[in-house]
């Protein structure tokens, strides 16, 4: 237990499949990354027997008994004015207390999201913290933001994903300066609203001292293009894109299997191409990209997709892992700092 | 000359492979409606010429010359400004004087959107048009609006949105009471912004007196998966998905060919999966959904893809005559003056 590696702490009861995805996710996690200790927060003795079923897993964890859930329907101020004691809650608070490095969950998301805000904070310069999540594209990963957090957002709110955006893909990605992309109706400057052409102005007036690269407005198809490392914008919208972009990949798995089984001829053609489809389906696979994250808290909490498998939340559990080991909050809270030393906390205001 | 058919007014001069694609599209659009009349507005003797080469189309088309072009990159207030004599504006002059059905343009969107609206005005009861397009889906095809007309929208404009594109359902696509989901980041009746939420509460209070059945909120992944007939949204997070999906559709394409070719082995199966393949590359073929339509004016107004070849346009034709065809003018007419005397006009300040 002695180990140097980071502590995670574990919201056993949330998703579909809890708590066994949960307990599953965590021991296959813990043979990637064994220097890794789990606080698991759960709901009585089913979660302790499965801790205790994985012998590896068991010698690196420790169980603590929540006394309530926080459920799938649960509305965020509901569960913030009465999840104090719910498996969620505890895990956040490990963190909060030190004595995680970062929460993980499956559970309901606007209650993660709550919570994690009420109980963590914002270090200073951060108005709002925003969901990020990796997705595939054309010729890599793209980190975007916001994916529902904040539906409506104003220039200083873009500004500031920009920059958590940027670190979030240096931390997990290895990017080194990577370029942002304002996520807009069309690439020409007069495009948009008010609000992006703000956000824009900032951005470009201000590069040289961010930790990134300014790469202008991009539309739609540029998300899943690769066009940019980080794409930002409103929460709206990237929920949009975001879940639009699944559906397409559903649609297109669908239409693929159907038009293999459509003849005799067909399923020979698959049967001969299987071997490299099945590479496609790998890169593809949305276990891979498990794990939104919360960007602009002071202390790391990632949400795994609630239907998730022990795989995927694996995956989200190496999401924060990735995190911790990168420094992403301590270079959230330099940069932010340093942005206020060079007078550009108020932002829109300082144009 | 004198057929019973619709006239379609085109502007010769828009879209990146003009005026080639124009005239060969409006042949191919006349072999398929063999009743229909062009007006044909142009700039010059290559227009001329390109139509005298295909005597069918000839016998049933009237050239106009046209003395400007709006070009591409034009900001749509400068057209508005200096476009009056442009093959686009005369195409849609010739909607307004009723020397043509409808008009059909590959150019400038921005500008041919404020240049109908300019020219052709809205109907009483509806406050601003919306730009609409059919997409492939899981089950079939789907109606979504707004595409980028209005960035940002207000209940009452959602509202009249989900009529108009019920109503142009039911023109194109034979639907009968068509289901309407709004656009949001959650099925629940608690999620979204206030807007979209008086937006829901319209469209449920007074779905009997309508021409649809209201779904309720839908999301992203509900859109191509063909969860309801007609799909309304505000102009950005419209536009967002629309190229969201079709970047995915795109990206798609490119994986299944680099599988394909990845190994002699993936190559025969391609081979014996081809014609399969055919098959669904013809049910996805961006051409087929080519058109983007104006709704909520006193006229047809059709945009086609810019980059489109002449079967796409084409089938932006064919778009305007199934309008035409199929009432939709007079079907919105009698549909908002309805609505008035049902004393719904003022439609937010009457909940």
């Amino acid at each position: 237990m002695a180990s140097k590696g980071p502590t995670i702490a574990l919201d056993a009861m949330g998703g579909d499949a809890a708590p066994e995805i949960v307990v599953c996710g965590a021991a296959i996690a813990r043979e990637r990354f064994p220097d890794t200790r789990f606080l698991i927060f759960g709901g009585g003795d089913r979660v302790r027997s499965l801790i205790a079923e994985n012998k590896a897993l068991a010698a690196q964890a420790e169980y603590r008994d929540a006394s309530t859930v926080i459920s799938a329907d649960a509305k965020a101020s509901h569960a913030l004015r009465t999840g104090r004691d719910s498996s969620m809650w505890r895990a956040l608070d490990a963190v909060k207390q030190g004595e995680a490095t970062a929460a993980v969950s499956a559970g309901n998301t606007g209650a993660l999201m709550a919570i994690s805000k009420f109980v963590l904070r914002m270090p200073a310069g951060v108005d709002r913290p925003a969901m990020a999540s990796i997705m595939p594209t054309a010729t890599g990963e793209t980190v975007m933001l916001d994916l529902g957090a904040n539906l409506e957002c104003d220039a200083d709110n873009l500004f500031q994903f920009a920059i958590l955006g940027a670190l979030f893909a240096h931390a997990t990605l290895a990017m080194d300066r990577p370029t942002v992309g304002l996520l807009n109706v069309g690439a020409e400057e007069l495009k948009g609203s008010d609000t992006i052409k703000a956000a824009a102005q900032m951005l470009r007036a201000r590069e040289g001292q961010l930790p990134l690269r300014f790469a202008g407005f991009i539309e739609g198809d540029d998300i899943i293009g690769g066009k940019v490392d980080v794409v930002v914008t409103d929460g709206f919208s990237g929920n949009v894109a975001l879940k639009t972009a699944e559906g397409a990949a559903r649609l297109f798995g669908q239409f693929l299997r159907s038009t293999f089984s459509s003849s005799p001829r067909a399923r020979m053609g698959y049967l001969l191409a299987r071997p490299a489809l099945k590479r496609l389906r790998e890169h593809l696979d949305p276990r891979k990209y498990n794990g939104a994250v919360f960007l602009g808290l002071n202390g790391i909490a990632v949400k795994s997709h609630g239907g998730s498998d022990a795989i995927g939340f694996a995956n989200a559990v190496g999401v924060a892992i990735d995190m911790a080991r990168h420094g992403f909050l301590e270079n959230v809270r330099a940069e932010f700092e340093r942005l206020q030393t060079l007078g550009l906390e108020n932002k829109t205001a300082s144009l």
